[in-house]
């Protein structure tokens, strides 16, 4: 009979303490959690703040009394292991409601502790209308001096996914909304470029996004119940609450106090079996540090689709089979509004930091056939190989369709297609869902025709650096220029007319061709050079170059 | 100079044209259109009948003239080509406005002449209220004689995916629709039970579904501009408008008359390259026969995507590329009022009278995390080899994500994925778009649960046929049995306090175990079987067993 001990009842050790009871009905099942819950839905918190999940309950996933009539599993809350003795297989636990401690033996032990919020050392930053989220308390707490104090403004720090949702939550509840982040960009998933879509879109719901500031000092005034922000541009905000949500740190206190190994991210390192430095040990979730599907490296990626998997798979090994992680691509998806912003795979800052060698396109197309009522631009950016056309990451924005293509993308990665291959997936087609040829189709042309040398890009972070040697050619209708905006120092020579007005453009000059989302510079770009110019073609065209911008 | 004459200016013709022209600017190009109109929107004709498309010019996505001054093709819409003279690479042309004819050459001929509507001989069929639906007149007609006789009543004979859509566009006239199907379900890219959730919510919606029915004549009311129905049931309809929409045939005349190889299905033989059995005559679309991609035999896919493809590589090819066509594996999807119905790959009537062996599951889970408004239920059947765990196919119904799932399965299967390589997807999750776990994983885990050994599956269309020496046992609650229904029969011990009545069940039974959807059946599947029961789970659950009786 194998006595397997969980340490931590949310996703990880909810998903293994399930899987384990299903492979065995006689192993015995002990999942301790220092909170008051198990099995909640974390991702749920900051809409049931905001009001789009009205009951409480709901985020509610399971029970101690459930997991036990379901599984069999010996569920015991608020119980704290607080340390490990390795060579007799024991730990000590704390009874967090009494104070009591106690030890428990095991075969197997499973650390799925997750990770915490980071709160910076900043001056005055503890205080009651200071916040993180990580759990239900948190938001209890959070919901208590919103219906408490009824603040007018709230502020978040940090533009990750939980600052996002936080922020919408506020904006939800009618409360006016400051977001600060320290970085040029929210959302570091994406590029640059890709997140412009994001602060378009929080400006326009009226949020006020700072970036590139820094919070430095707070002052909590309990006379009106409110925080004096002081930022590091100068100014200062006076804000009824303050959620610090600038990122996770995971739990490895007890990891390392038993002298696991940690790996050089700080999380947990394992195994691609999910076992610790002893093999007796296994760890999963936000914790640990587990393999980059990419590159192959060590990597952290506290998200719940990972740890979901990995606590079935360890459950999987510590009752006798033989289940390997195959790394983790780190998809990813936030909605900011109507919007939606999604990853898979590496991004561009990566690929450059890493000194991965690639290329990438834009398409802006319709998320289905523009023809039939509710299509949305799906802006969509992919980084490939620029030798062998392997996919190295995608990214997309827009108000539909877009987790659908970026799942496209996962799976196709995860395969080992080629961009070359993602000219032949056949999709599902009717006007309400999609289109005869796919964004990614479409996306796998581009790609191609500059892997074959059809196509000779030149990116929107090269267009402010143009020599005399080159020209920018604006190939759109002068109407569009008008009201969509153009780049400063464009000829205008509308595609269609083309043909007839070659003879206006220089042959002794680069002509830079773009339009607005770079099909039509596409056809300008041969017939430019099958005459003879030296030509090349904005991928993603002005859209691309201006939503950098934002 | 090539010079390329193309036969048809639809979706295969006009996609061939535009990329013929990219990769050639000096290459002379002829697009000959037999109808007045070339790359119009024909999958939107039923949406602008039923008005969700309010505008016709919305389905012309092009015209003779954009295409020149775009793409400097020549466009001849109402020429109709004769004959061809392979020998000397000429084609003759009757000018359809004047009766007049006349040769051009080529050097590349591509048929891209699409598949017509079957008007099977019923008596009575040819007259002025019975239509079909292919291309812009035919749905102009249906218009005229929609606004001239505001008929009450609409039958559509088909149900197919015009014929589905159609039903709808009358529906939303609020036009009482009789729908008229041989066979007995409709949409046959899915199986028989998948088609009960079409066949549920069609009646919901109040639409006269009649199955394994066939028109047998029809009789033409001039005086009060209706139609006498008569059907192989016995049964009569008065109708004031008749769409056969039974299927579409290709459209092979041509390419019969001047030699070039018809396949064993009917369709233009083609290799590979997309080339017919004359190597200067290249075929695209719903004419043609290609490879299958699964089982690698010929087939006819008369559908969009393909088309679009296949005239784009065609193109490639007539200008010196070597682009080869990957297969088509069918995906396809339907919009059927609230619901979505969509499939790839094979399905198992298919396998089966292919002799091709293969499992089964079925799961039917939440579109995203349940707890997060507008979640809906995913029905979703995969089909795999249960020795390899190769993707044979996969179907999908439901309200919300049915083409995402159906996508991702259609990437897996073409990068020839295995359902135990499913299980690993990373795909995007945030409550509103998805779950930790989601559909597909889900899927994955109990299909490779049944290619371990780990699960013994039953299937619903075994249920009706249970032996003396088995037992059904229902582990639902008993007020879910009240409500949603049971299979006559069972008895009834609910998963939570299967342990402690266990000894209720008898040792010498196969124990038929079922839930609502097959997952708590799985947990008590693995009760029974550690304590020496026999017993095997319903996959799928009552919901599968029940959708199939629709």
């Amino acid at each position: 009979m194998t006595k397997i001990v969980i340490i931590g009842g949310v996703a990880g050790g909810a998903s293994a303490a399930a899987r384990a009871r299903r492979l065995s009905e006689d192993a015995e099942i002990i999942m301790l959690e220092r909170g008051n819950f198990v099995s909640f839905a974390n991702c749920g918190l900051p809409y049931h703040i905001g009001g789009d999940i009205k009951e409480r309950g709901k985020l509610l996933l399971q029970t101690p009394e459930s997991f036990l009539a379901r599984f069999n599993v010996d569920v015991r809350v608020m119980n704290e292991v607080i340390s490990i003795d390795r060579p007799n297989k024991t730990v000590t636990i704390k009874n967090l409601l009494d104070g009591s401690e106690y030890i428990e033996t095991y075969d197997f032990l499973l650390l799925s502790p997750g990770a915490g919020p980071i709160v910076p050392a900043i001056p005055g930053i503890d205080n009651p209308l200071t916040h993180s989220l990580r759990n239900i308390p948190d938001m209890d707490k959070i919901l208590a001096t919103l219906t408490g104090n009824k603040p007018q403004h709230a502020t978040v720090v940090g533009g990750g996914f939980i600052g996002l949702e936080m922020m919408e939550a506020f904006h939800q509840l009618g409360i006016k909304t400051t977001l600060i982040e320290m970085a040029d960009q929210v959302m570091t998933p994406v590029d640059r470029e890709m997140a412009g879509f994001v602060h378009a879109e929080i400006k326009e719901k009226g949020i006020d996004l700072k970036l590139k500031v820094a919070l430095e000092s707070v002052e909590y005034k309990k006379e009106n119940q409110s925080l004096l922000l002081s930022l590091d541009s100068g100014e200062q905000i006076e804000t009824g609450i303050l959620i610090m949500a600038i990122g996770v740190r995971p739990e490895t206190i007890l990891a390392s106090q038993t002298g696991l190994k940690i790996g050089e991210l700080g999380g947990i390192w394992t195994t691609p079996t999910l076992q610790t430095s002893d093999p007796y040990i296994y760890a999963v979730g936000d914790a640990i540090e587990e393999q980059d599907f990419v590159t192959g490296a060590q990597t952290m990626v506290p998200l719940a689709g990972p740890a979901n998997r990995q606590g079935r798979m360890a459950a999987d090994n510590m009752l006798g089979r033989q289940e390997s992680y195959q790394g983790t691509q780190g998809t990813a998806i936030c909605k900011i509004f109507d919007l939606a912003i999604a990853s898979t795979g590496k991004n561009e800052k990566q690929l450059k930091r890493d000194g991965i060698d690639y290329e990438k396109v834009f398409v802006h197309t319709a998320s289905h056939a523009s023809y039939y009522p509710g299509a949305e631009i799906v802006s969509f950016k992919m980084l490939f190989d620029p030798k062998n056309g392997k996919i190295l990451g995608a990214q997309a924005a827009g108000k539909d369709g877009v987790d659908k293509r970026i799942d496209i993308m996962a799976v196709a990665q995860r395969a080992g297609m080629t961009v070359e291959q993602l000219q032949h997936l056949e999709l599902t087609y009717a006007p309400p869902y999609g289109s005869a040829k796919d964004v990614i189709n479409q996306a796998a042309f581009v790609a191609t025709n500059i892997i074959n040398g059809d196509a000779t890009p030149i990116h929107f972070d090269e267009i402010d650096n143009l020599g005399d040697d080159q020209l920018l050619l604006d190939v759109r209708n002068p109407d569009e220029m008008k009201t969509v905006g153009y780049i400063e120092g464009a000829v205008n020579i509308p595609v269609d007319q083309l043909r007839e007005r070659m003879n206006e453009l220089p042959k002794n000059k680069e002509i830079i061709i773009y339009c607005q989302v770079g099909l039509r510079g596409n056809v300008a770009y041969h017939q430019l050079v099958h005459n003879g110019f030296k030509a090349r073609n904005l991928i993603g065209g002005y859209r691309t170059y201006i939503t950098a911008q934002h």
